[in-house]
């Protein structure tokens, strides 16, 4: 047993794996192939920065899981899975980033030994940790297997949150509204970036309510000015300037649970086009919010959304807001759910998301988005960071 | 033109070019697809952590790069690379995260449109960034072409620093030193260890010597007691222990160059194994530094560490080392050279390795590693942070 406090009683992963049985059963797979790691986690309670090399969770539909990865990576697996030693199988390094060989060789061999040599086998084709050449090595050393695509499967039954889960949410929360308290608290014209920035992480790694800050899984994005017109660009050491904004697109996250919050930031007197474009956002939030309710789609918030923009007179062409939860880098979404037009997913209690009505106007951004809860009757913000764009004179 | 200074003058990125080409030319692409990050930005410039969507840089034997990519980080690329507006080019958001379509059709018919409908294209088939997805949505859509792995194609060509890419190398070992500067005057027993990664993560990114930090592309590691007997747990609130050694695997990174750079500390007296084995791998960190020079081998300097570790009565089966450079999450590395046993690859003056001999132990870690340059005529070490395993009374 780890130092590391395990992050759910077993009991809670057996749920998790019977769910996703059920589900792999329903689309005939014999077994899966988890190798992004927010699933893999989900699934076993791995937990390590290990995903630059090749690893996954094979998961067949009896017994438990088997941890496979770089062989100094199975001692780390040791200490934070909930599996017996022997469901944890490591490839010696010489396998590792080595154009003469593929560590997906001895995978096909373990899944061979498993009695998957002619079996249907889920692969997320579209994750970032199952690239081209994992495939085309699985696909050559296990000839007489179907591998089919499972992109999406474990996601999916990730979406509605346990009791616990929605109790790193909401200490994750409390993290990032520390971390916008701090901004509030720190920041002043003639402030190098990067010194505001450090401030920022200081804040979300040391936590909130007694609770520590784990990494987010996007870096916080902090762009100021015409940089701000653009939603991705990280930071450097340009100053803050008074007569400028910048947003702040950031997460509180606590044992991998991410709860991200945006604010944006003005020094000085916002132009009037900046008011109007706060109202008009905070109104089209209200309508999107009250949209936000079980038995409704996502669509339906992105809809009352944008009409709202819309009448407004603004307009936003890209979604407004994903589903949340457990993320490694580099993506703090779920990728199931959007917020957009022809989104079908109905929304249920426990569903998390990120609400994010950004706009990036010609010449800066505005971000005011609230993480958000599906409750049994409606929806819970999970933040009570004030929805405003923040003002320092 | 960007608030965000540009990197580095266009005749750098011309030079970079020229020799990508070169290569191209010899092993027969009409034209690259380039998904890894690192890649990308070493070629055009381009910097956000736009990453989590598909993206890429279309480099043709001739003319400009191309900027491809979601239609919002377009901005983001007009405000970074080097290149024309005319040379970035959007996808539309509903192809964001979409089980429906790919967004991979649309570089495909930009592909096309560019005349290599016909082509030979290299595609990088073992970088994160390029999934199974993506390379069967190229291979449907571009059913003329042919696609030929290029993974490392780029990576190989960073190998060799610029003078200014050591400036940014130097100024991210300033800042590692800083860093661990920061370890030794907070570290306490009792302290919680994320109040400590607070502290390593703020004095990397308000950086040093007036240069600003970046974000690392892998987050500090820094495992204490057993679960420092495995190479990649990140943090968690358990406190500092007398008795106990705790490895801090940082890196400092200034304008995306990262600088890693791991130490070791025990609160009270270290027992005497650990001694041993830190005089062993200070011995062996001697022998292969030794063998760090123009001319010679990768595995010339793991063959001299691990021949003097092993005369010393330890052992390590993993590779002591890798290539670093320009990079984003997740991993610091290059993905080219290796120090270890069958690496051929011959040292050249400006190339950049982490020396990594990090032993893990039955009952702790013990890192004390060196980012090292390989100069006309040997080596230098980048770092002047202490040699040795920390003590704390």
């Amino acid at each position: 047993m780890s130092t590391f406090e395990a992050n759910f009683p077993t009991e809670e992963y057996d749920r998790r794996i019977n769910r996703t049985r059920r589900t792999m059963a329903d689309r005939g797979f014999d077994m899966i192939v988890v190798t992004d790691p927010s699933n893999m986690s989900w699934l076993s309670g791995y937990d390590g920065w290990s995903f630059y090399v090749h690893q996954a969770i094979l998961l067949k539909l009896e017994g438990e899981p088997i941890w496979w990865g770089r062989a100094m990576d199975a001692v780390g697996a040791g200490r934070t899975v909930f599996m017996a030693y022997d469901r944890i199988v490591g490839y010696d390094d010489t396998y590792v980033q080595n154009p003469d060989k593929h560590p997906m060789e001895t995978l096909a061999r373990l899944i061979d030994a498993e009695g998957g040599g002619t079996a249907r086998i889920g692969v997320e084709t579209d994750n970032y940790y199952y690239t081209a050449a994992a495939h085309a090595t699985l696909l050559k050393h296990l000839p007489e297997a179907t591998l089919i695509d499972s992109t999406g499967l474990v996601n999916w039954e990730r979406a509605e949150k346990s009791h616990r889960e929605l109790e790193y949410m909401r200490r994750a929360a409390r993290i990032v509204e520390r971390m916008h308290e701090t901004i509030l608290e720190k920041a002043e014209p003639g402030m190098r970036k990067n010194d505001l920035v450090a401030e920022i992480s200081h804040a979300g790694i040391a936590g909130a309510d007694g609770h520590w800050g784990d990494y987010p899984a996007i870096v916080p994005i902090t762009p100021s000015g015409l940089d701000a017109t653009a939603p991705h660009l990280t930071w450097d050491d340009q100053p803050l300037r008074r007569g400028e904004s910048t947003f702040f697109e950031i997460a509180g996250a606590h044992r991998r649970y991410q709860c991200p919050q945006s604010r944006t930031l003005f020094f000085g007197q916002p132009p009037q086009h900046y008011r109007d474009a706060e109202m008009a956002v905070l109104e089209a939030t209200e309508a999107g919010l009250a949209q936000a309710r079980p038995g409704n789609r996502c669509e339906d918030v992105a809809n009352a959304f944008n009409a709202t923009l819309n009448r407004l007179g603004f307009e936003k062409d890209s979604r407004c807001g994903y589903a949340i939860g457990i993320s490694y880098p580099p993506d703090w979404g779920e990728r199931t759910m959007s917020f957009r037009r022809g989104d079908m997913s109905e929304l249920r209690p426990g569903m998390t998301f990120h609400f994010m009505p950004a706009l990036w106007l010609d010449d800066g951004g505005l971000e005011i988005t609230e993480p958000i809860l599906i409750t049994e009757t409606g929806v819970e913000c999970l933040c009570r960071t004030p929805r405003m764009l923040f003002v320092k004179d």
